[in-house]
């Protein structure tokens, strides 16, 4: 199977190094399940000066990254049959699992563009198929976003997790959080795993992992809650049409 | 002013390396606005064969992280007056700018346990002041949400972004959305930057940039948009008691 393709514009690609040789994805990278190339605008920059940022039209304070190096630096890279742009800016959709799974479901190839100073100029746009945020705070950098895409991505390409047991039962799968969790010792500075947990009952145990999940998604997450609700009665509805 | 103190605790320091002396992070650190620590709990495990990790209580795939060496290295860091402990969870409240907001203001020192393998035993919560997600989906590693906490933090604090005012008229901070920006050249392959930009009239541009601003939250972000809408018509009602 040909290796996933990410490519990263960035104009600080040594921020990249160390994270992509950490941890479960340093070893899905070094196994090639998926590929990480780093392109810096500056190298696309045709001025003495290298210049990669300008000051706003109609004022404003900082700095704006100017579309020329980007365009440039995006059209520079190769183009696979399966591929898809994105802009990590916070004006972006949210990142979330259904995202991570359509890109590694359907794509070959994403190349996420890192926004910097105050933002991008709109016109990159043009290049763009969907902006994408992480969420509804302020980074100094793109660059995180990106290191986001890539590790949830690559984490649900076949071979990075050992078992395929072990991404389908997780949060966000199911639409509900995870239930709480124990390991040994059933003791530990007087708090006790629950008895449940130690009967070897597995029918009582699945009842109360799941009244835990929807306790806590519904206390925690309202949002998140509503949405289950909802799923739950149209599968109950189309199960009766069934009938 | 003394430093912001984070505590990272995590079981792979070296994901840090490349992005904290990266970019306008790297160089808040180098100045001192803040400082990071990192605290692996595998230097705290007491058995020959230094285990952080265990099989599940009840069943299941995968390991979960054991509570004694994550309380261990909590337990050996330096406590500071206003101090708080995150675990970096998926089951957490989820990341946002006020967040970033209160650690800044609020606190001295925030240490985040980092999450790994299919969790953290649950008993860890007793060492824990607040659950934080970085979003709605799953990654390998708590690491990339630890270090998305440093960044937004660090940012707010004093000194790290030249301009005050380059902090306030961000995203997020007005509940809006951004509006679209732009910067030389005037024409690039053949898409203008618009009119009003270039006509010099501060007003015009102002109204243009909000209005930009309230479209963009409608119809990318019905959510954000009806929070805001609350706000105004509650600010409204307030200004018109006073009357």
């Amino acid at each position: 199977m040909m290796p996933f393709r990410f490519d990263i514009v960035t104009l600080f690609p040594d921020f990249f190094t160390s994270p992509l040789k950490s941890g479960l994805l340093g070893k899905a990278l070094s196994r090639g399940i998926a590929e990480v190339y780093l392109t810096n605008p500056r190298d696309f920059t045709t001025d003495k000066h290298r210049k990669v940022d300008d000051e706003p039209y109609g004022g404003g304070v900082g700095m704006l990254m100017k579309p020329e190096p980007i365009f440039a630096a995006v059209e520079s890279l190769p183009i696979l049959e399966r591929r898809i742009v994105l802009l990590m800016t916070p004006q972006g959709e949210p990142m979330n699992q259904p995202l991570f799974r359509e890109l590694a479901l359907n794509y070959d190839q994403a190349i996420a563009i890192c926004g910097h100073y105050e933002g991008v100029d709109e016109r990159v746009l043009h290049l763009v198929d969907r902006e994408v945020s992480l969420g509804d705070f302020v980074l100094t950098c793109g660059e995180i976003p990106a290191l986001t895409l890539i590790n949830g991505v690559t984490r649900l390409l076949p071979g990075t997790v050992g078992k395929e047991a072990s991404l389908k039962a997780e949060s966000f799968e199911a639409g509900l959080l995870d239930y709480p969790q124990y390991t040994r010792p059933a003791e530990f500075r007087g708090h006790k795993v629950p008895d449940v947990l130690l009967s070897g009952h597995h029918g009582e145990i699945e009842r109360w992992r799941k009244s835990q999940q929807v306790q806590r998604t519904r206390s925690r997450r309202p949002d998140l809650y509503l949405e289950w609700l909802k799923q739950q009665n149209s599968s109950e509805m189309n199960s009766s049409d069934r009938l």
